[in-house]
């Protein structure tokens, strides 16, 4: 039986750790880290050094290292690639906990998730497709997502006073342009700066842009769209080079 | 001067606290309480509990208690009444804050927010009305929402990949029906279980409903909106009449 504790770290600032994440990464038996390879060297690396600072040198748990699937470029359609992947990742982590696991019945196997397990993140279905295969309890710890690491670094507000706001990507974004619903939206998984294909419109947009949202090299741009837009491409640009690569969010409001 | 930090404390678990709030907490020289009156001690109680906690009976900071100006009835516009009543808080923070100021030029003041500070909640635009009477700075430490403690507690995802989710109010749920740019909705502030507005559509619906979210006497009911809607409404009912208040969120999906 296994059971499965996905960890939420917050965005890469140690300090975003609750209490509740640190008990639970020392009430694992084994904790699995991915190495995503190079230019995420970052990740699996900030991964590592939460475990060091948490464990402090304890030889319980166990940290086991895997190499993560890629996607197979072969299947076109991007929804039925991105589960394929999953299928895949599910099986490595069944291998890894089988050549790591203790010769127990139960074994608690811990994951270090970037910001919350809930959020743009595909760690909680890759465990549910551990279900089919093996017994195993899923328990989710909460995280600070960067959407939280966003609007601190700016000190603005999500949403207006009683209304609603969109959390979407950048293709939704580019592939149908504002939704109706709100007047404020939370971009994330935008490699291409789509707020570009927002028309000039009758209504001016603000936009609070953040880079590695709270990470020590974070970078925060604000201001209306026309005039910080071109500052951000460049910004971002520059980032990505210098790190080698970038997560950055931003709040859209019209 | 006043350096002003709103500090998220997550929904109500003392183990959503994370390092960084923690630290934050430490370092004022005054942390205000609000006093919420009758139904909402727990609330009270609960900020009370994790500075006892946090601060281990040190004499530094000091703790502040205020009582929180109630909504003026006679203004009619929703929007007007809660802007003047943030004004009316924002009159007493600077009261309590003058009564109970160290003799230093600079002041560190610490408010503890439920959740997160930029989620439906309005201590950030009081925090700005403070900067027009005293020079301010302001420092926003994220916390864990009720949306993470949501997902959390039932394990799963807030989105679809890649696809949008619409974080709303009950009332917008009433008045403008399901958004159509997503299909996933996040309903918070609901006091009338807004979901029976919902026609019985062409779509099922599912939906993920908890009360105290993260909290020792959460709540979680989840399965197809026809058939558990009763089963919420009266368990939402009772709950409230026995807490005396209760604070309940839900994500849907069709």
């Amino acid at each position: 039986m296994i059971e499965l504790t996905l960890i939420g770290i917050g965005t890469g600032n140690p300090q975003h750790l609750t209490r509740q994440a640190e008990a639970a990464l020392r009430a694992q038996d084994l904790i699995l880290i991915p190495n995503k390879g190079a230019g995420k060297d970052d990740l699996a690396g900030l991964r590592r050094a939460i475990c060091d600072d948490v464990l402090a040198g304890a030889t319980h748990p166990k940290i086991a290292e895997f190499d993560l699937p890629v996607r197979d470029p072969a299947i076109a359609n991007y929804l039925e690639r991105v589960d394929a992947w999953h299928d895949a990742i599910a099986e490595v982590w069944q291998q890894t906990i089988a050549a790591h696991r203790p010769a127990t019945e139960t074994v608690k196997v811990g994951f270090l998730v970037w910001g919350d397990p809930s959020l743009y993140d595909s760690t909680m279905r890759i465990a549910r497709r551990l279900e089919t295969q093996t017994e195993t309890t899923l328990r989710v710890i909460p995280g600070i997502t960067s959407i939280q690491a966003l609007t601190a670094a700016h000190g603005v507000p999500l949403n207006d006073v009683g209304a609603a706001v969109v959390i979407t990507t950048g293709r939704q974004l580019r592939d149908h342009g504002w939704p109706a619903c709100a007047d404020r939206l939370v971009i994330m998984l935008d490699g291409e700066c789509s707020f570009q294909t927002l028309a000039a419109a009758d209504h001016p947009i603000t936009i609070h842009w953040s880079a590695y949202a709270g990470m020590e090299n974070e970078i925060n741009i604000a201001g209306p769209l026309g005039e910080v837009a071109d500052q951000i491409i460049q910004t971002r640009a520059k980032a990505r080079a210098d790190h080698g690569w970038i997560m950055d969010i931003y709040l859209l409001e019209r």
